[in-house]
């Protein structure tokens, strides 16, 4: 199969590399502005969309636009598309699979939630058997790498965010890693593939960036390791999601997730728990699972049809749960327990909805972590 | 599809009971003695064999026969086989695929390792990018369960498999799970598809017995926690694998797979390590992989065709590893560190090839225990 890969930067590279190393994937063009990068470069989108030997394109531009357009017009003209751009497919995935289903033609993501880890397989493959109940995880290497680091070394947060920056494992802008932007656009793209709906970004998301080296020695003191974790979970029509910090014991498999590695669960009827870990961005991993996309989509290997008709409705009241609000003021409230560990207010609310939770927050910059229900 | 499932135990009315869910699969026969257990039974093989609806045939009676010869004969009938079997997978692999080449039909196995977690088609699946490196894991989940009880509770050896045993973790005869043979089955059955060859049991398998409470708490104060580890790796067309307990660093992830929960890593080039967590056994969690196995044949999924062409020679001195031997009586040898704790010493070699480690140990009933090379 003749394919083009648009954009030659990290990940567009390592799809070129692992290509060639396979017989039946072969790279025609590269859309690329520095034609110097290398030898089948184009600036020239006509051109890839113009050849009709180019059955398949590779996003890997980044960014809402022009990758948007890109896509479409691949898609338009009888082209595949595999993307591992979780900010376009989480904002147009139902353009995308309705553009592609009018053409007769595959729109494919796995390499855009986990990069390397199989877990959009996982879930589809589930999904072919059973319903999902539930799936959560570490979806983003960064923040890991700096709870990670903050946990370990005991650092505060811009010094370990400004270490990571320096490693290469945080941006010079980390805002949509730290901010939660990128887990909820991964939190929405496997919300589709477990539920087959396709939700907006209304659900809770709470930054990472209040938590301080005082918090985690505090937590760490409960028992407690703080995750970065997104979640997804259903009932009839209604869904409920969050981006925010789990708190988790120390023998809990999220809690011993290291450095920039991710970790995604589903939940399921006769499967129980399953875990897919790994790398969740570089070079290669996520070349590889965009490789594995074209595979699948030459060998016509599809687990269960991509749909997203069903409807879903955020709801603040579907379930309640454990939080607990760090501020500097003691907050008024049917607390648990409030614990003062320096100048600090530690609240433990009751089992509460997310409704409960965001009055109570009110907006403020407190600290915000849900309690774990894992098994430990 | 119409299927018969052979013995209706735990995991044969698990693959009914998911079946029953599924409008695609239909279980016509169920092959089982006692005609009382589900109407529609019949206790004559040939029922199956010669009704032409059937076109596939799962084998859920364990054991080596006649398990053996119902395989055979269904494949030699032109009915594809899923099996669970992982006794008579890892002994007469190269018959069944044979057999189901030159019928035109299939033979798969991915519940025989790891239980419901898609561990195999995971190594399938890096396998048709890339070749392994190597694949390590927890695949034995009575053992874990009393590994893990036994560090938790800090209770002996016995005590607890006899608590495994009343909670029906274990089974009247645990042999096969705590000494190794269960693991060592496991561990060719993986081979054969990582490695693309049929190795025979001729690598070193230590049996789990000969652990203590006094080891447990001697490894939990210097920071370990020991498990039950099957794995393998190759150079040229020698290999090298074993079964043996493991000492991870108390943070690494398998450190931290609690009850009888089971992890299996992959490592590639690309991929780096990937790692598959869920339950690796049980009635439904098995079924589940064996109704995938159905639907994977039905709908012609494959991601890399299993082969075993290539030929691997046992090598007792292919690579060097580190291990710690208990004894007690001091060891003679040139170790890095002997301790001794109570009435046992603590030998740590250096690194050293199974070979050196085999002439170490001489037959002995000493512990034995890789350190494990996991980053944490």
């Amino acid at each position: 199969m003749k394919i083009a890969i648009l954009g030659f930067g990290t990940v567009g590279s390592g799809v070129y590399e692992i290509a060639k190393t396979l017989k039946n994937i072969e790279v025609k063009k590269v859309l690329e502005k520095d034609l110097s990068k290398i030898n089948i470069a184009t600036d020239n989108y006509d051109e890839i969309i113009n050849d009709k030997e180019i059955e398949l394109v590779v996003e890997c531009m980044g960014g809402l636009h022009p990758a948007y357009e890109f896509i479409m017009k691949a898609l338009q003209n009888k082209k595949s598309v595999v993307s591992a751009n979780k900010a376009v497919i989480a904002k147009y995935l139902d353009e995308f699979l309705k553009t592609a289903r009018e053409n007769n033609v595959e729109f494919r993501f796995e390499a855009s939630v986990g990069g390397g880890i199989p877990c959009l397989a996982g879930i589809q493959k589930i999904r072919r058997v059973e319903n999902i109940d539930k799936f959560y995880g570490i979806f983003n290497g960064t923040s890991n790498f700096i709870l990670d680091n903050m946990y370990r070394f005991e650092n505060e947060f811009f010094t370990t965010l400004k270490n990571a920056q320096e490693l290469g494992y945080a941006e010079a802008d980390p805002s949509a890693d730290i901010d939660g932007y990128d887990v909820t656009n991964k939190v929405i793209i496997s919300f589709a593939l477990a539920y087959d709906g396709f939700i907006k970004n209304d659900f809770p998301c709470f930054t990472l960036r209040n938590i301080t080296k005082e918090d985690i020695l505090y937590f760490k003191k409960q028992g407690f390791i703080a995750k970065y974790i997104g979640e997804a979970t259903t009932k009839a029509n209604d869904y409920e999601a969050s981006v925010m910090l789990n708190l988790f014991p120390i023998n809990a498999l999220e809690g011993n997730v290291l450095s920039n590695y991710n970790i995604v669960t589903v939940q399921s009827h006769t499967m129980g728990e399953v875990k897919f870990y790994g790398q969740g961005a570089g070079k290669l991993p996520t070349a590889n699972a965009i490789i594995q996309d074209i595979l699948d989509i030459q060998e016509k290997i599809s687990f269960n049809p991509i749909s997203i008709e069903k409807k879903y409705t955020y709801s603040s009241n579907l379930f309640k749960h454990k939080y607990v609000i760090r501020s500097n003021e003691e907050l008024k409230g049917d607390f648990e327990k409030v614990d003062k560990d320096g100048s600090n207010f530690y609240h433990y609310t009751k089992e509460i909805t997310q409704a409960d939770l965001l009055k109570l927050v009110d907006g403020k910059d407190y600290l915000v972590t849900k309690v774990s229900e894992v098994l430990a």
